[in-house]
């Protein structure tokens, strides 16, 4: 539009386009949609990494990012790159690098990923260990890894020779109560420097790297900044820490942090490539694939982890972005079973097998673990989140590093006497999944059954005195683990809920399905039972309860749905168990919206009040733009008018009001509008005038001039026309709130004018609908955290 | 806002709400966005499901719909649902059978899926044995069940004594020059029965039935109303004429039209539930679950099939509907498996199970398969495209039945003699895919090695002569599927085209894979195989290269990416080999990419210029809105005014112009924008308001009165502010059409109003979007067919 009308800025008024760009960046500060390619000099140089320019493409710190003009400088500065490309071979070079640079950027995040992931697995496996022992010949041996050289046979116990426990260590026996009191003092001490040493580090170091991530990850994927939050430091001190926290045998798991890990490791990587590390909308491309890498890793599930991304992390995630986001987590879960960490074959976490199908009528019981997995989800929310406020609003919060010990001791003192609690919770919940098969001697299998052979069918037997023991011992883990992940999650340290939740639900699974299995063996002849176990096969596998409520107590926490299925599928290998998981995960997750409206995530995000727009919920009321948009009545809306405003006036506005942008309207009287201008952009443009262009003064008028007309007042004036966004969303007075928020969610709006038969009635800001959002929830408005 | 202004209903002013509504339905004509509850009265009767109100929230055929108003609609009798639950325990009743029946209804589609997919297996399996022979005993018996009587070992060869061929049921011999003419006759007659069957049913009742449907039902899902293309006769024509044109040995498979009469049974049970059946936007929630389904039941791929649903059929996705969809494909895959069709236990199609990993140096030759794979995916779309071209153009389009009798018998008489065309084209699949282990018969396993037990490892062995006889005919199996496929897809018969281009890629994939085998075992020193292939174990599984080969040419022909992955290994159970089909699949959709644009489905939607805005294609021009918009210069806009134009004026716009809404302005001289009002509202009301009120003429004045203000003109005058959309969506005339695109696609928009500076410009509907795509990418913008 601009090349219409060369008479304009030929003529004596002194146009934006000649002054020179010294500290004010033309790429930034240019028109974000009516340009051709008037900005190439300045695009070229965004290209080449130049960072010398402050503020390309940059938000403040808790600040949103506007999508719509992210993306339509992406797609200007692709444009500018097809165009060059024709020019030389170099610039060729330099599309193709171009072209490529989304899929080598998450190739690294996955191959990094994948790389941490190792690191962190083989070191908190060595740690854990070490509460217990030390393989004296090679000290950076686990148990597992030092009894691999030994040739004693008896590894099932975990006890082979070359290994000692700290009792032998210190010249004791194994065995006895002497052994006992130095191993229990030992474990208890370990757990306390473990413990202390992470909550340090995070507090001095970097205190984004405490919890889970996951909510913060969803806020800053949804398009909010937390600058830090995914630095450097971070990466590091999480990665430390959580090897250090999952040592110290507390009630967490590793598999929500290594989200926020390779959340991490994608924002560092994306600074390698500007077309994603200078636009934040372009970076949570990234963004989403690292997540899913994150998932990926943890559970070895890539498709699981890409669904994860999809459903839960997500928020603007086109169909390209499924394909690189499922391309980086398969690259991380191999280059991790490269590592192969374990050492075991068997590419899935807890790999499960099965004799016997499972029955039509089971699915009766597994409803009914998916129940009480809601109801144990629901307690853990509500305990949870009631506890997380009490530390925010008390003086809990202000001794982080303290609190962590005390619940550190806590758990240590009670975890150790219960075999349950005191081995790893991954092998807790492995030991759960697994049928008794003739290799198992854990008390769990003390049935009246004798093996003939390996390969034979299990027969049906009563159970024996180990499994009601075992039984007791459990009951007292649900409560331990269900007590503690409450007190857990949350304090100073890395952690996730993912494999504690597991547990939980593993554990009632597991009660359960022994509860079925021998009231099938006692009453075969009842209707229900007699179809299939009327043989003397054993008929109910508990194992497979115990996988059932783990995938419903994870429902029930998280609201996952189809990724949770996914991932307990590729978690456990078990294709054949996907109707049981996906009854088990439905009635979880109805029975956790009947009693508490979010998942644990979205708690957390209300509790800390992060500014985050939904996409799931839906707006249910019927109240109009009218009612949310700013100005309220009986005040003035804050405008610019096109043509009649000086300096001085537009300086005044700037001065006594703290909008991010001011519509532009033709005059005060009419309020036609005209276009917006960001605040930032105003004060670097006539900033810049002042400075670099004579006879600017107080007076001069500023011009943001429409089209055609030749402008009102005489030279001199300023024409600001460059810094104006002349296509701003807008809605009418009449429009519902629910297509609004409709529009902000699915255009990635900052902000929408608000007009009536044309004239500018006031402006709507995320801000606004996320007030109003909470305000017809009944919840306080004010707790949103913004800028 | 209506009850706001009581006085001005209480005045003299005739407005709507006092008529009567006749035939006029309020529940369609309310005013879209600004009532609260008003309609009551008729929302009821539309839930109740009262057929005689026509028109209820109807399209015409080949018009696009309007997502914000479907969905605005469902929101607000939610709302009332939820309102009225309050009042009677009929009314919760009510009201919980309205939050269930989503679930019931992809529960519903579930199950008759499932069992209509049942029924095609069977079908198709029976009359495709037809050709060969017959069960005389149980004649509704196939081969393979017929030969289960049979106490005979000899099952491998797929001859027992219980089944006659057709020479033993004349009373010859099974083998021999007579009796191969015999069976060859019979081949060829049974073959041409079947297709002129197929073929005559499609074209005497329902020509919707024929091809695969899913171009359409892309189309249809994007927001396009075709009637009849989701009917019942369609189905039931479909499913008939599926099964013969299987049975026929055409080259094509029943995979795709699954999907057709998934989504066609999905429209229909939606009609059981009037939330979904009278509302196209939320019935597309139930097509997309039901297109899920439809990939569900094809390959016993419940998770693929979701991602096909979500990657390449559907556009409207919110999340709770992969929940949904999820459900809706477990439930089919499950009834299906339950009524297990084919008698065998492995829940997927192609069980394969390979003895070996591979190794990390064959990404070479599966990155040369990918490339392989995207060339003859290319040429088939290509020449498949220039074929349907010339069908659509020439006299050969009428004569369907002709055309199809022509393919069939071509087909027949060069399928026979060679066994690998002969053979069903899924055995072919699964044969291709094996490995060759002890129990395997065929001459592709000839190789020079002796098993000694089932358990064994499998030697490494140079290829025996029968190998080399096959591998012969494969080349010759793969140019005529090639050529055969190429004239086949497009014929006016059900017909899918997974299954044949499975068969391609499998046939080019084991072939490669010989080759690469025979290489590993004549030069098993070069450095790439003495890694793995030193020892005389066999380290190359040509199986492994079928599937992957598949995978590579499914993904060239239709594009697919995660969901051809996860369906792949669905398809085959096969967890370990996701990397090797990655890369497959990644290189066969980058040389497709870059040899012609489009997938199959894409091409043909664009051949038959349907609607639809891709949502995946980026609009990567600079055009605005300005220049895309109606009307051109020197055209007029044809508007309303808000308050100054007579009953005559408006009949005598809605005569001249054929526009389907209007917009509203204050009036002609301002064109400052109040609303927008729709074509047939404004038909309706006026027509309804003639017969039931007195006082109207021709010179009463029609008014859409905005807010607030008494109307300027005295009575009798005609309000029609209830049927005025008072928040159309506007853009400015400087927004670039990426932003409009955006728009259209992301808020599900027929129509945006262009304004400048408060006054309108002109519309902008999807049509002018659609043309204007079309122009830019240098194609006819005639072409797209809308009414």
């Amino acid at each position: 539009m601009f090349s219409a009308e060369p008479e304009l800025s030929a003529n004596s008024v002194i146009t934006y386009e000649d002054m020179e760009p010294v500290e004010l960046d033309p790429g930034d500060t240019k028109p974000l949609f009516n340009v051709d390619y008037v900005g190439d000099a300045v695009l070229f140089s965004g290209m080449s990494g130049d960072d010398d320019i402050p503020g390309i493409g940059q938000y403040d710190d808790f600040h949103t990012i506007d999508w719509q003009r992210d993306i339509a400088r992406d797609r200007m500065r692709h444009r500018y790159i097809v165009k060059k490309r024709q020019d030389s071979i170099w610039d060729l070079i330099k599309g193709a690098h171009d072209a490529w640079s989304g899929w080598v950027c998450v190739l690294l995040v996955g191959v990094c990923t994948g790389i941490v992931a190792g690191v962190i697995d083989i070191g908190a496996s060595w740690m854990t260990d070490l509460k217990f022992g030390i393989c004296p010949q090679a000290f950076w041996l686990n148990r597992e890894q030092c009894c691999w050289s030994d040739t004693d046979t008896t590894f099932d116990t975990g006890n082979c020779s070359q290994w000692l426990t700290w009792p032998e260590v210190l010249g004791g026996q194994r065995q006895g109560p002497g052994a006992y009191i130095i191993s229990y003092l030992f474990y208890i001490v370990w757990a306390l420097v473990f413990a202390a040493l992470s909550a340090s580090l995070v507090r001095m170091f970097a205190p984004y790297a405490c919890g889970s991530g996951i909510p913060e990850i969803k806020t800053i994927l949804s398009g909010f900044i937390i600058r830090g939050y995914l630095g450097k430091w971070t990466l590091i001190i999480k990665v430390v820490g959580l090897i250090l926290s999952v040592s110290s045998g507390l009630s967490l798991g590793k598999e929500g942090p290594m989200v926020h890990i390779a959340s991490c490791l994608g924002n560092i990587l994306s600074y390698l490539f500007p077309k994603y590390g200078r636009n934040e909308a372009k970076k949570r491309e990234i963004l989403s694939a690292a997540a899913a890498a994150g998932v990926s890793v943890a559970f070895g599930a890539p498709i699981g982890g890409v669904l994860f991304s999809l459903e839960e992390v997500s928020y603007y995630f086109p169909l390209k972005t499924l394909w690189r986001s499922f391309f980086c987590a398969l690259i991380a879960a191999f280059i991790l079973r490269s590592i192969n960490p374990f050492g075991n074959e068997h590419s899935v976490l807890f790999f499960v097998e099965y004799n016997k199908p499972w029955i039509f009528f089971e699915l009766i019981p597994f409803v009914g673990l998916g129940i009480i997995g809601g109801c144990i989800a629901t307690i853990f929310i509500k305990a949870n989140i009631f506890w997380c406020r009490y530390r925010k609003f008390s003086k809990l919060g202000q001794y982080p590093v303290t609190e962590v010990l005390v619940v550190t001791l806590v758990t240590a003192i009670i975890a150790y006497p219960n075999p349950y609690t005191r081995m790893n919770t991954s092998e807790l919940i492995y030991l759960l999944f697994n049928q008794c098969g003739i290799s198992n001697s854990d008390p769990l299998c003390d049935y009246n059954r004798n093996f003939t052979d390996v390969n034979s069918a299990i027969e049906k037997a009563a159970a024996g005195p180990g499994v009601y023991h075992a039984i007791w011992l459990l009951v007292l883990a649900l409560i331990l683990k269900l007590v503690m992940t409450i007190f857990t999650f949350g304090i100073k340290v890395p952690c996730g809920l993912f494999i504690p939740s597991l547990a939980l639900g593993a554990i009632a699974g597991r009660i359960v399905g022994i509860g079925v299995e021998q009231l099938a063996y006692n009453y075969p002849k009842v209707w229900l039972f007699s179809g299939e176990c009327s043989t003397g096969d054993d008929c109910i596998t508990p194992g497979l309860y115990a996988m059932v409520g783990a995938a419903a107590v994870l429902g029930g926490v998280t609201r996952m749905t189809v990724s949770l299925v996914v991932i307990m599928f590729e978690l456990t290998g078990g294709v054949r168990y996907i109707v049981p998981l996906m009854a088990a995960a439905m009635a979880s997750k109805w029975v956790g919206d009947a009693l508490g409206r979010q998942g644990i995530y979205d708690a957390h995000i209300a509790l800390n009040g992060y500014p985050f727009l939904d996409s799931k919920d839906e707006f249910q009321h019927t109240s109009l733009a009218a009612d949310v948009m700013q100005p309220k009545r009986n005040e003035t809306l804050s405008v610019i008018t096109q043509d009649s405003m000086t300096v001085d006036d537009v300086e005044t506005l700037l001065k006594e009001t703290e909008h991010n942008g001011y519509p532009v309207v033709v005059s005060k009287e009419s309020q036609y509008l005209v276009g917006f201008v960001l605040r930032r952009d105003l004060n670097l443009a006539i900033a810049n005038a002042r400075r670099t262009m004579e006879g600017i003064t107080g007076q001069t008028i500023v011009i943001f001039a429409g089209t055609g007309n030749q402008p009102l007042s005489p030279p001199p004036c300023l024409m600001l026309n460059r810094i104006l966004d002349m296509a701003p969303i807008t809605v009418t007075d009449q429009t519902p709130m629910e297509t609004v928020v409709d529009m902000f969610r699915k255009l990635g709006l900052r902000q929408t004018l608000v007009t009536h038969n044309g004239r500018l009635l006031g402006v709507i800001t995320k801000k606004d609908v996320l007030r109003h959002v909470k305000q017809m929830d009944n919840e306080d408005p004010n707790s949103v955290l913004f800028n």
